[in-house]
């Protein structure tokens, strides 16, 4: 199995070695073999390359089974030509992954880190599945002179019906519930979006459709986030209230997501950012990422056993009170990671 | 002074009775005499015009010097030709109010009905400023065919420099803070409102700017929102962002609105929606439209003491331990208001 690891940025490097750790740990426990592959992304590839998405990582990335991502992106870059954030974009635009898959899930362990209220927080476990190839992220025209500025927001029947089937599929193999979230009483392309919708409900009776609008929707999330199973929704709204979502559960550095395409390798990365911060300083918590991994094994390469081993570990540590600094503890990135190493061994 | 009464649909009308008593005792009281004229607007007119905003009541509003307005929509006219909402956003083009205001307040005596944690919300004082009349909301070309929809998201300069304008002055008067929200790592619209806000703010020395993206800004509302003062987005933006914030305070039915033009009547309204769910029933908390008639008294009419009055006697019935259900008590509307008259009076 080849993953291509792109570490780019800030705490990026760092929670990558836990990731390669890791991926060994299973490779020695198990029998496997991947071949880790690193190549230059963002804000270093900037510095080494001189554009955050080089035509050999695109190759290597295309040529992969799967590819870790780390973060990407820091102030260090901010008046480059290309940021870091373009190559991100054109990463997922060349993987054509287009549904970005974010588990939201309150773990014990931090949930006294949730702004949220306990009463409100217990029990919260859903999925949000973003378009992320689409919308007004990708649409043209986008037209800008000296007095204004224009983008354009598009989708097509074909691109909303596979994310739609998607949040269906997932749904069926959880709580059978999808909540999809639109604008339809303004943009017309949420009016497309909610009846193709209804359209592909019609071929999962097993599952329950709801329709929130995405301004109640921001709403729900905080007022009654226990409701949620799988929401589904497009590409701007899903980056607004996928990151709503992330706060609740107290903590962003637990929390990995996959984003997939209809064939090719799909992309793994922990969901919080490059953390400038605290870069280099070992601060950084390492389960988002060891996450990430667990979904890659499971998802990319059906190894289920594997990846379970990896998140067992990780509940294991937690729960023997032992985490980083963002969650109260008192351990680095490398202690956590031998913690989780040693647990699994 | 000529006030136009949109009462509009579900528990529209209940709380607009609250708003005209409240009104009438100002008028005793303070020697005013205010011109309070009916017009059917939303479903209620659709049912009897057999349109949301008929010509009559459009003539009325330019010719009035406030427009009130309690609440518009229900699934009764979800299949209507023209739906309720059609005519709020017609509303807010005619009337040319860009500039939307609402102030974020947490109550002591909602304090415990907000889903985040106390510490959190503590202290919780910023108001949203949306752009109300531009953006994909107004944009041009919507198109749609039965393979794709497109939706258009414009500004110009003159619609941002206005809006973003109004929050620096907004600032000036409170906290002198701009916390202005944006995409301008993705949305050419983004990045003309980023350098617009940054040229703006020369003209404001006294006043502090800092640029959100608008996914980060889903996440401060909710970690740190005592951070804010003046939030200044576009309408879409705005749209989301306002109604997650307005959890915060515990309850929707507190919250009042007001959205200005730059010279002809505004326009005054309690942020909750027509909660069909329970109209006709006597349980609104008609306190988001008592605070939008003090708004109107303080803004349109500079009736400052007057406004005062109304709040006060707002917060002393509150305080003295009386509300209504969403607030965890047993007033109905009728008696709520009841005793804010006795208290004004
Ligand atoms: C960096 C940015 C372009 C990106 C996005 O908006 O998609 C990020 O916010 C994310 O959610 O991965
Ligand atoms: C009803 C709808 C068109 C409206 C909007 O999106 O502006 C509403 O959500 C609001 O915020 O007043």
């Amino acid at each position: 199995k080849r993953v291509v690891c792109l570490a780019g940025d800030g705490i990026g490097p760092e929670v990558m070695q836990s990731a390669k750790r890791v991926l060994q740990v299973v490779e020695r426990l198990y029998q496997h073999k991947f071949h880790l592959q690193d190549e230059l992304f963002g804000g270093a590839a900037i510095d080494e390359a001189g554009q955050p998405f080089p035509a050999r990582t695109l190759a290597a990335c295309l040529a992969s089974d799967a590819v870790l991502l780390g973060a990407v992106g820091g102030p260090r870059w901010d008046q480059a030509a290309e940021r870091p954030e373009k190559g991100l974009l054109a990463l997922r635009k060349a993987l054509n992954v287009f549904a970005n898959v974010r588990p939201v899930q309150v773990d014990e362990a931090a949930a006294h880190l949730s702004p949220l209220r306990e009463e409100i927080v217990k029990g919260v476990n859903f999925v949000v599945v973003r378009e992320l190839t689409g919308g007004i992220y990708f649409s043209f025209p986008k037209e800008r002179t000296a007095e204004q500025a224009t983008d354009t927001l598009t989708y097509t029947r074909r691109e909303i019906e596979r994310i739609v089937e998607y949040a269906f599929r997932l749904a069926q193999s959880r709580g059978r519930k999808v909540t999809s979230i639109d604008k339809a009483n303004v943009l017309e392309s949420s009016k497309l979006w909610r009846e193709v919708a209804i359209e592909v409900s019609a071929r999962y009776p097993d599952v329950e459709l709801e329709h929130l609008l995405v301004d109640a929707a921001a709403m729900e999330l905080i007022r009654r986030p226990s409701r949620f199973d799988v929401i589904v929704t497009e590409n701007l709204f899903g980056d607004i209230l996928s990151d709503e979502a992330s706060v609740l559960t107290g903590s962003l550095g637990m929390l990995p997501s996959s984003s997939h395409s209809e064939s090719g390798p799909a992309l793994y990365e922990p969901i919080h950012g490059s953390a400038p911060d605290i870069a280099g300083q070992g601060k950084a918590n390492p389960v988002a990422m060891l996450r990430s991994v667990a979904m890659m094994l499971e998802q990319s390469f059906g190894l289920e056993a594997e990846a379970q081993a990896v998140e067992n570990a990780i509940a294991a540590v937690l729960k023997a009170g032992h985490s980083t600094a963002d969650l109260g503890g008192t351990e680095t990135t490398v202690s956590f990671t031998d913690r989780v190493v040693q647990t699994m061994e």
